[in-house]
């Protein structure tokens, strides 16, 4: 663990007391989102200090050009990059002619941050005395409301504690914002029209190339003493900011506040000629309700979400902490409702990688949406790719694939490769498998077939003749062996036969022949459609299951374990808890070509492959490889440690289990990895969900029946989870002496507990 | 061969017509250069079509910030980049106020383009009507004087032909330059001081951050009809460039021209406060000598050149013109006088690979250094890489290395890695190999051992270092390993026991012991220096020769053969020739990583082992190895020919042979990669005077002898070229039929023919 300065508390993230050094990971940490649109915690009034400005509008990117040191073919000209929006969280607070500026303020005290995970909403407090000595008391409210989703509010008080003051208040919009991976003066948005009253406040502006057009919107109220101010704002202008000042003397022990209604109005949901509108509509609607309405609703909605998605921990606050904070952030950063979106790695909480997309949704992503939402939130994710192949398609035939064979970019926004590292964009291949695999996963788990016949099975067929392309017949072997590709552990580049993607490629060939024979038998309109579509020939299928029936698999006789890829045991073979723990993490003090030939594995590789095919496979080849495999693994990944988690605990290693778990899901709050001030780690948290429902829990489905095999770190008292199945949702209690089942919808369910049937009323 | 407007002559590049798509081409083929400086075959008028400027000053560089998609620990935050160097040759011409302009003209008839090897200078003439119906006759000589380092001069005449016309010079210096290969708006100089009269001008600038401080000058004098004019000029000054107007009304048919005398002072050669009294000087001094005076100096110093490395090629004029293209570059490049200096990939004719320093230097350029010049020159060029030891030594360090492991950079200006590619940077480490291996090689050629006591033998032992921390121990094959690297074949990337850097870094380690024992015996007081200075220990010593002892080489069994690396049998064996031709250059059709899975060897790397290490195996084997993988060699790499034309010719195999030297030869006047007008292939231009003198006169030394297996194409009468041979001047001739050597300086040498002994007097 690398910081602790995080406050545990069941339903809240807690910073207590200011630290200069600590600004950039409580951004981070204590970012708002509302699926639609989200934000760093940047304070409102003026911060000199080192400050790391987000705002971030789901769905809106700039192409940027692809800038690499030596150019290969196939890289795609421009990446997707993530934007940061203009800002309108901005309130400038001067208090008799000084900037408030928590950097430079003689006096900083009983300095709180929460993140109130229960009513979705980000509170700051503190005491501050100015160089001019004045004491002011200060405390401010903010939150992006679920309910109405361009609109986000904030409520900022001031009281002057050992004086009367003059306060001025200058809500600000700016439009002048540019991102912090930018090592170039490059200019995303261009500001078209702005327009301010005394009250209200517009800037309309697009992004270059790709015009999206925003309105960013405030409206600004003035209280003092909690009753409305007569105060008129004085309406200001610059090249790209329009701001209103308030001034209001104000006496000792009185509160002056501002309440700003703000947000965004898009061209994604909005004609461009009527932003404006559309935004005096949202302002419209906010002040009516007021901000105690609003966040009243803001309560009640999140309290819904909290009702089918909780997990709940006994006697463990930290543990209770961090799966909350895992989910709290998954609902942030998507709801489902927008088939457009998808999950970002980072979320709405920092800019890096570009693009929104990654294998993350379909591998981690997946099983938490479709547990604790309607099924057609995962339908709409698989949807997202379906809707993509063509782009796929095209992405194989630069690479020099042929007949529709479709490779998924690596990262994307728009379906388009946005990734430029050859060894990852050409060569991370294993992510069309797990696009695959999600179908398999969501049909399994749902029951829901339909999918398939109506998109699902064009996808798997592309994918299927992607991997008969890919695969070389080896003379040698006389096998086919897949050359040259990263597998999930990309502490490998380059290398040949990684097992999980040579077991993926397999598996995606016999599981698109099995479903073109079940569509062909049961959907025989759709499989004539897809025939023709894809002009899919018998030979083609020949071919393909040629592949797949004579794939090579790299296996040492020595150690009774597949090798992860060929001339593993090549390597100096030390163990993770061998090495000068000074080196680690490897990432930050081992430059690439040392990592590279090290045995040491980022993230779980042929384990990922031992987690989705876990059906395939004894318990003891299981344990077998989860103990040659881990002691090398350094899980600098953060998709990593979960997967882990649910090994070990599938093999009663509890300890094991719970270490993982708590890295898993503590990884940003302790800051494992020394990063979080770039942003959290979004996709890795669905995994945390998982190493308690399906690590602890046990939970499986299998020949359409839940089954559980109920576990609990000796640290918790008991702990609980609903898992929305078919229709019905089950509430799952576990002890260290009972277990109990409690279906909250539905009339009965019938499941497997440790093998034993159990029905569920 | 994808070009061929090159005139065939056997002393001259010749172009008829102008073609505005050659432009780019022959501005890289025509280019000049005097070791010191050098330039792109630019226009000295305005030219507004398609050009790329280059103007290059040796050893001035900057360090340019390293900018990649994804930041590897390791990468070098520069790379030193080549840098545009103010321009001189500008001379704007105006004609009854209409500036010429090639590209816009009316008309251009008669255009011709001359680089005339034999005299160092290249010419240019053509009549051109304007859109004014003017027609002017032109006639432009301009050369970078071998004598006077710092000096170009021009001869510009220009005749009207049709009508009288005012014919308006404007000689100007430009120090508003900037590179093409940047992406961004970076500026590398500021100009500090102009002066200007109305005969002379000055502009100091220096560069950013690595402070070159550089005079740019120019002189010129008007001429009618071959006499003085006593126009004045009017001198001009703007932002960062000065210029000098001449006017004069001409009669049809007259000749008015200017000479312009020009060039650099630089603080790597003067105070920087007497760069303008430095300029004067050269000035007064050329301008006393004239134009015509300059010239006939120029001859006699080519003329000096050619009398030692020219090889004359009777009976085939394209080859001739080819050879003698190559040498001529060379000289042009590198004239060894100055040992700061280094022989960059693409001299003074681009700006492409940044750096002047690669392993080039040491594999392909040493040998006709050592041969062509006196033997200082080759050890001047071990010299650079022992000034560069400590360097070397700290960026092993960088990449994890220990206890004085050197590394040597990819490239470099400095000393310090300027390359930021990882499978580059930090894999293709065998180029440390290349370093000892000159050292052998000068040592054997030369007969000089005092540099290896002297200077060597730390080096030897630095990287011996090296490659005993490189290698792997593995259980599995119970030998040492050297795992993740690049060979010399840059088309696979991260593979394991490349054969090339295995036995180089046996070899390396097994030569530095061996010198080692031999100084400690006959240069006891450099040995206890160079023990004190490096530490060395017997045990490491014992740990070295344990590896060289056990190192892994991949065989086949099955044909007989060491393997390029582990696993190279899986591919897909497809021959060159049974590929689809459309598809080549591979480098300009595939994606990345179906080149690296594909069975295609970009130049000589199992080969350049058989090359390097001809002595250590049987004519069979080199047969066995060459029947192999030339098939699967695509030579997209200009150093890939000359290593098989040589061996070809071993193997009795003269058509092929000649193939391969003629595409070695003419590689950049026929423009086979098609990306000639980048700049020409500088290093690889030796590899071509290798294939001659080694390739066909088979000439080896072995055990303090030459040694000489003459061959001749079938398409050759006869062909000659001279060695310097320890200190005698071998003349060597071979035709069909006879053989004939001379010595042109020394008592006698004995020499052995096709295995006799033989006197040569």
């Amino acid at each position: 663990m690398n910081q602790d300065y995080i406050t545990p508390n069941p339903w809240s993230i807690i910073e207590d007391g200011f630290e200069v050094d600590r600004v950039q990971s409580s951004e981070s940490l204590f970012s708002i989102g509302n699926g639609s649109m989200g934000q760093r915690a940047n304070f409102e009034e003026t911060y000199t200090g080192p400050s790391f400005q987000g705002s971030y509008i789901g769905g809106v990117y700039y192409p940027d050009k692809t800038r690499v040191g030596w150019w290969k073919n196939g890289y795609p000209e421009y990446f997707a990059k993530v934007l940061n929006a203009p800002n309108w969280i901005g309130i400038n607070v001067i208090i008799n002619d000084e900037i408030l500026d928590l950097f430079s303020c003689k006096k900083v005290e009983n300095f709180r941050r929460e993140l109130n995970m229960k009513e979705g909403w980000l509170g700051r407090s503190f005491e501050a005395t100015l160089q001019n000595d004045i004491t002011i008391k200060v405390d401010i409210k903010r939150f992006l409301s679920l309910d109405q989703e361009e609109l986000g509010v904030i409520d900022y008080h001031i009281t002057p504690l050992n004086s009367e003051a003059k306060i001025t208040f200058i809500p600000y919009l700016d439009s002048g914002i540019t991102n912090q991976d930018t090592n170039w003066e490059d200019q995303f948005w261009k500001t078209t029209n702005k327009e301010v009253s005394d009250k209200q406040g517009f800037i309309e502006s697009h992004t270059l190339k790709t015009f999206y057009h925003v309105c960013t919107f405030m409206e600004s109220h003035l209280f003092l003493n909690g009753n409305k101010s007569e105060t008129k704002g004085k309406p200001l202008q610059k090249e790209i900011e329009v701001s209103i000042s308030f001034e209001e003397q104000v006496a000792q022990g009185n509160t002056l506040s501002l309440q700003k209604y703000a947000g965004y109005t898009t061209s994604l949901n909005h004609d461009k000629s009527e932003l404006i509108s559309a935004a005096t509509s949202v302002l419209e609607k906010a002040t009516s309700e007021g901000f105690e309405g609003l966040l009243n609703t803001q309560k009640q909605a999140w309290s819904e979400i909290w009702k089918m998605s909780d997990i709940s921990i006994d006697g463990d606050v930290k543990a209770q902490q961090g799966i909350r904070f895992n989910i709290f952030q998954l609902n942030q950063t998507y709801t489902g409702t927008d088939h457009r979106l998808n999950i970002g790695p980072k979320g709405f909480t920092g800019e890096k990688y570009g693009g929104s997309t990654y294998w993350d949704t379909e591998a981690y992503c997946i099983p938490f949406y479709m547990a604790t939402k309607d099924q057609q939130v995962a339908r709409n994710l698989l949807k997202y790719r379906y809707n993509h192949l063509e782009k796929a398609i095209e992405n194989a035939e630069k690479l020099g694939f042929t007949n529709g064979a479709a490779l998924y970019p690596m990262v994307t926004m728009n379906g388009e490769e946005s990734h430029n590292e050859w060894e990852i964009t050409f060569e991370e291949i294993h992510r069309n498998g797990a696009i695959a695999y999600a179908i398999f996963n969501y049909h399994r788990y749902t029951g829901d077939y339909s999918y398939i016949p109506e998109m699902g099975l064009e996808v798997l067929i592309a994918i299927a003749r992607f991997w008969e392309q890919r695969a070389t017949f080896s003379t040698q072997k006389n096998k086919y062996v897949i050359l040259g590709v990263t597998g999930p552990n990309e502490y490998e580049n380059n290398v040949n036969n990684n097992f999980y993607t040579n077991y993926i490629a397999k598996w995606c060939i016999d599981y698109a022949v099995e479903n073109l024979r079940k569509v062909e038998i049961e959907y025989a309109t759709d499989y004539e459609r897809i025939l023709q579509k894809t002009k899919l020939t018998t030979t083609e299928i020949e071919s393909m299951l040629e592949v797949a029936d004579n794939m090579y698999f790299p296996y040492s006789e020595e150690h009774g374990v597949y090798l992860q890829q060929d001339g593993f045991l090549d390597k100096e073979m030390v163990k993770v808890d061998d090495l000068d723990q000074d080196m680690r993490p490897i990432n930050q003090h081992w430059s690439w070509d040392r990592i590279l030939r090290s045995p040491y594995i980022k993230q779980a590789d042929t384990l990922q492959g031992f987690y989705f095919f876990e059906h395939h496979f004894k318990k003891e080849e299981i344990e077998k490889h989860f103990d040659f495999y881990e002691p090398f693994t350094v899980h600098e990944s953060s998709l990593s440690p979960c997967v882990h988690s649910i090994q070990a605990a599938l093999l009663d290693r509890m300890e094991q289990a719970y270490a993982f778990y708590l890295r898993t899901s503590r990884l940003d709050l302790d800051d494992y990895n020394k990063e979080v001030k770039e942003g959290c780690h979004i996709t890795s948290m669905a995994g945390t969900w998982m190493s308690i429902v399906e690590g602890f829990g046990g939970m499986r489905v299998k020949n359409d029946q839940l089954h559980f095999a109920p576990k609990i770190p000796k640290e918790w008292t008991s702990y609980s989870f609903k898992v929305n199945f078919r229709d019905r949702i089950l509430k799952v209690e576990i002890g260290h002496d009972n277990t109990n089942f409690t279906l909250e919808k539905g009339n009965q369910l019938q499941i497997v507990v440790n093998g034993a049937t159990v029905e569920v009323k």
